[in-house]
């Protein structure tokens, strides 16, 4: 297969040909997440996914705890990441692991906070 | 678990808190390329590695083939990728996702070549 989904965006918003939204459910409190899928089911994937995440100022995730983990690089912004009950200010390039069935959100602060999430295949 | 590797590198230098090298082997004319497990068994990640790469300017990874799959995401410099006998030159930001058994290359260009790279557990 092999494919390139090039980088299209601008810093203000970031966009790659060829990439999907990714649908980003949760209560009506949980405001400015969206998200495109830059390797999944649509480039044939079958073993993992890397998505692309972008919290509006001061807004944030759903407070979630699921089966599955979070492999986390940080693109943009600075933000705060909850895991379990510690808080941690993220910067740009710094890695988070969050393994599955622990308690976590991000929240981003006062810039567009914008991060890689990789996942299992569902 | 949760675990935040911070950066503490420079754009010259990458480096993470607490991040093991990856042994990068192969022929002695592979040159000029390193690595780093940022997310892997040491965090007990049990179903995707997140590894970082650097190749030198000019520098080269081996020409091979392989069953697992690479989703890669490019961080810095300008590098040529190539997959089966396609050649593609990419650019911070793009995405590439190279499926099982496609031959495939990275070489830099005039400048450190940076980039994370996606695969299944062993």
């Amino acid at each position: 297969m092999g494919i390139v989904h090039k980088f299209v965006g601008t810093e203000a918003a970031y966009d790659w040909e060829e990439v999907p939204e990714k649908e980003v459910g949760g209560p009506p409190e949980v405001i400015g997440v969206s998200g495109k899928v830059l390797v999944g089911p649509l480039d044939g994937a079958p073993n993992f996914r890397i998505r692309y995440f972008r919290i509006e100022p001061n807004g944030h995730s759903m407070l979630e705890r699921h089966p599955h983990d979070h492999g986390i690089f940080v693109l943009h912004g600075r933000g705060i990441v909850r895991i379990n009950e510690r808080l941690v200010e993220v910067h740009p390039k710094d890695v988070v692991y969050i393994a599955g069935n622990e308690l976590h959100q991000f929240s981003a602060l006062d810039e567009p906070f914008g991060f890689l999430c990789v996942i299992p295949p569902k």
